[in-house]
């Protein structure tokens, strides 16, 4: 809407696009600092600006990424990531052939030297993308580093410190639920 | 296990692997063609072989990729989906510079092609990684063209026919819920 020059939107038009209830997103937006204005809506400058902060993509967060394999090396390759607030400034992995190289741009260190790079790095975010069966072992690494938020890509349930944030984004277990509902859903089409 | 050369194994072995009750594992694998032994637990080959299946990582599910763009081009890169059970065939857009090219082997077409090649190559899912104003549209066009389920990975939320199935997997919004869990925390540790 902005692009199409407008400059104001109602939680109305909000609703129609993105299938939400109006009075939901009136709910939502009460916990960002904007108001609107009867009739008229919000200000969509002000607006975008507002979500963007609550949602963090105005602010870099510097990460690492540990796991240089299949999903870890596309990771790296988007692009999109940096557009939404995450910068992936270093990955590490123990594969030879991996060290000393750089993905995009981002190099690649070998596991041990982790400690050692957290000290001149800063990163507070780590991409979990190593093989399931390490999963645990990187995280307490990590964890004793001083990473403070953990972006969990592998099936396994990481046990963490209370005050380290986890998320969990496994696309294998999305997938898995994705073919059991098409399973189902094929099922009953050729039942009727 | 299995690559330890164990046989069997427990339900409470299970339960301390993945920090999950040993109960709801139990439950959870009445729902699948295995019954374990008193004392001894499950047949591991057996145990693989039922989920596998269950998950339906054993059949190759044919998929086509709509927009190959940063997260898009990451997902042809990932050789590790076609593990799990998803083989993307053939990718789609409109940029004249990737049309014609190829990544990872998989060919890109132009768009317009779309319902033609579908008659061909008998896919059943399309992974939808278009720029979030062309969501609703392309999948439009993919329900058109018999494609019966999406994984979405656009923050969109599409409408489809109540027979397609959906699967959202947005990362930029799991990002976004990261980083505003790390603020609290972080806030939190502060006013400690």
């Amino acid at each position: 809407m902005k692009e199409k020059g407008e400059t104001y939107v109602s939680s109305t038009q909000i609703s129609r696009q993105i299938n939400i209830d109006a009075s939901q997103i009136a709910k939502d937006l009460s916990y960002v600092n904007i108001t609107g204005r009867t009739r008229v809506g919000y200000e969509i400058d002000r607006l975008i600006q507002v979500l963007e902060d609550f949602l963090g993509f105005t602010e870099l967060h510097r990460a690492y990424l540990f796991g240089v394999g299949n999903l870890g090396g596309a990771l790296l390759s988007d692009a999109g990531l940096a557009h939404f607030g995450l910068q992936i400034v270093g990955a590490f992995d123990v594969d030879p052939r991996l060290v000393g190289t750089a993905i995009h741009g981002i190099p690649i260190y070998h596991s041990d030297d982790f400690e050692r790079r957290m000290q001149a790095d800063g990163v507070s975010i780590g991409v979990l993308t190593v093989p399931i069966n390490f999963a645990q072992q990187v995280t307490d690494k990590m964890v004793a580093g001083g990473i403070r938020a953990i972006w969990n890509f592998t099936p396994f349930r990481i046990r963490v410190p209370e005050h380290i944030v986890v998320q969990n984004t496994s696309l294998y277990a999305q997938l898995a639920v994705m073919f059991n509902r098409l399973n189902e859903t094929e099922k009953n089409n050729l039942s009727v």
